[in-house]
């Protein structure tokens, strides 16, 4: 049996018309045709699954995404499919994702396949000068590989995907579109300072954080990147139209859904993977209870990510998540773009705080704080009543009095010892 | 040699004036002689040693503060004491202290030996309506123990310090004296809300935080525990005169330094120590990033005591010192009464915030999230037309549509399937 009617010379017109230039192209190792047919697959593909589709993703993975979709097309049997995973080399670990959902995948994916709805999100992409890169691309994200079976199988890219070159150092800022002026604020001074630092930003477009985080990128002549949940022909919301047609110009914006798809509450859930997946690490800068952020610092959480959060006053249901992230899962307190930059490079200042004993705040040995307890900076003391006075004998008192001198702390009189400085 | 001469007469007489009633002293295996000499012995070592000697501790430890202190009165040479402590069973452990600092600590202690101002300091309690409590003693917070050979050798007391049985359950609330109406605030609603879970409220009375749990702790009715640098009879700061008056009349003031002692630097960090150790949890409500209240939660670290800090603004210079402890060293992230509660009580609550899957803040199946995705509220819907924009399986999208038309979500209509409730 026979599903749908993928015609591939319309389809290869198209695809030719959406495919980057050299700059974000790789020299393949297969042959020209090949990479096509892949290609093209791939653009079908991502019509035809909802992102996160391990099912999808792992039987690409086996038999490639040309294989694949002609398996789905041309209605092989289940057992069929699996015969072919099995006598791949590179099928190991995904055997078992194919077998416990490969069934009920071809009814799900079947519904979706039509050469013409694939043929007019193609032209529609290329409409909007979108562009498609898929695994391998010189300007694909590597680190969306660590997704796995729930990688994306492809991303369409408004701006020039060679900019995503320029991500290697990124941090993905996010938060609350119901964001309060601290965290706005506390996002744009972060994001300009991590630019500062050669960081791309990473971030949603939503209203809030991530708009502040993308304009203060833009501001700060940095590299910005904007993930959306809908195809990128469909700027969203669309009070930041005009934000996500200035990321074009000098950032990228992207989706694994084709131009014409809607945005929808799990595309919202399956993209911010792609957030948290496409930097070195996440920062949460505001997030209420239940913030849809708190589910991108789940997939960085997940993905082994260092996840960050900002601490703002307990009074403030807008960071309540980010606490909640710091007391219960383990994000990392973070203050500064310093704090942040250390996080995505994986560098923990180690200050010592506990070590050098009690007094170690004063820089003071414990012996040198009870000697200068026993002084005054008016009357004079003699070094047995120091001894005294501080508990210490009397050789000590001496000894720790020659090393304060020299610093110039004490200081020998005629009447005795006095403290020179002003006692803390 | 007799270093000193302690009248035993003179000081027993002294010592009964400071000794508190029955309630607040055990029914002792010892005869009555040997309890008072001990309660004599320890009131003159309050006043020999600086606060956290850990040497005097190993010796009272092995020997009994009456002997140990004979040891020193009489002039024992390091080599008779030590073998004197080898000789006790449950010396050991102690020696290392005792070997390592034996003979300095005879030339430290030699200067302090005054039996007139051992006196004089214990009249000064009764003076002040001051009593003594000892490790033994019914009301003595045995919590302190865990401090080992650096533990308080006594505790002067201003109140009743049978409420000291009240301490059970304990918070120690401390921060910056330069604290903002924000740390108050918190300061004062937590301080509260303890009181009405149970707890007793630790702290230094100091200006700022310290003063602020205690006032809020007072209006509630509470019991609340100040420890004083210098002696009990020096109200510090002046300031809080009447604070501290006040605290005596329903609570307890307490220093491990006799009556006449002054405040100093080493004597508020020993003093920290107790704050630490004398309650279940210590919670950093505002810090500066040098404050001396990270001082108190060094100690409780130390002590494996849980430590909470309260985090605020990033661009409070008063929080940094709380955001530094949950950062670096391992504070817990807590913002309200009932964080607080929990982490003295050791009962973290998992909510599991990342398990159930990307929908997990919905309560919906990701199965449910792409029906609903596929509804509006105004359109019906075949089931084949959700299939297609839901991406699943036809059968699925019916189970799924019954569950939630169980629900009250969605409702079939005659034009077909849609979303009753507004969408979120």
């Amino acid at each position: 049996m026979r599903h749908g009617s993928l015609d591939a010379d319309e389809l290869n017109r198209a695809i030719l018309a959406v495919t980057p230039s050299d700059a974000a192209t790789p020299p393949r190792q297969t042959a020209e045709h090949d990479d096509a047919a892949e290609r093209r697959a791939r653009a079908v593909w991502t019509g035809i699954v909802e992102p996160g589709d391990g099912t999808a993703g792992a039987l690409i993975a086996a038999l490639g995404a040309s294989v694949a979709l002609r398996a789905v097309t041309d209605g092989w049997s289940p057992r069929r499919i699996t015969h072919a995973v099995r006598s791949q080399d590179q099928a190991d670990g995904w055997i078992d994702d194919l077998e416990d959902d490969g069934e009920k995948a071809l009814l799900r994916w079947l519904p979706r396949l039509d050469s013409t709805s694939a043929v007019a999100s193609v032209w529609l992409a290329a409409h909007h000068r979108a562009t498609l890169i898929i695994p391998g691309d010189r300007a694909w994200p590597v680190r969306l590989n660590d997704l796995g079976a729930h990688a994306p199988l492809a991303l369409w890219v408004r701006g020039d995907p060679a900019r995503l070159t320029e991500t290697t150092r990124s941090i993905s800022l996010v938060g609350a579109r119901a964001a309060t002026g601290y965290g706005e604020q506390v996002t744009v001074e972060s994001a300009s300072a991590l630019v500062g630092r050669g960081f791309a930003i990473v971030s949603g477009a939503a209203y809030g954080i991530d708009g502040a985080a993308h304009r203060a990128t833009l501001a700060s002549d940095g590299t910005t990147v904007a993930f959306l949940a809908g195809g990128v022909d469909r700027p969203y919301p669309s009070g930041h139209d005009s934000l996500i047609g200035r990321i074009v110009e000098t950032g990228v914006v992207l989706s694994e859904v084709p131009c014409g798809g809607p945005p929808t509450k799990w595309r919202f859930l399956q993209r911010n993977r792609l957030i948290a997946a496409m930097s070195q690490a996440t920062v949460v800068l505001e997030a209420g209870w239940r913030s849809g952020s708190l589910n991108t610092a789940g997939h960085a959480a997940a993905l082994g990510r260092p996840l960050g959060a900002v601490p703002g006053s307990v009074m403030s249901a807008a960071s309540a998540g980010c606490h909640r992230l710091i007391r219960e899962y383990g994000a990392t307190c973070v203050t500064s773009a310093d704090e942040m930059a250390q996080l995505a490079d994986g560098s923990e200042a180690d200050i010592g705080l506990f070590t050098g004993g009690a007094s170690s705040s004063t820089g003071l040995t414990s012996g040198e704080v009870r000697v200068l307890d026993a002084l005054t900076t008016r009357s004079g003391r003699d070094v047995r009543d120091i001894a005294r006075r501080s508990g210490l004998p009397v050789d000590d008192v001496r000894s720790i009095l020659g090393v304060l001198q020299l610093s110039g702390v004490v200081d020998e009189r005629q009447q005795g010892w006095i403290y020179v400085t002003r006692k803390s």
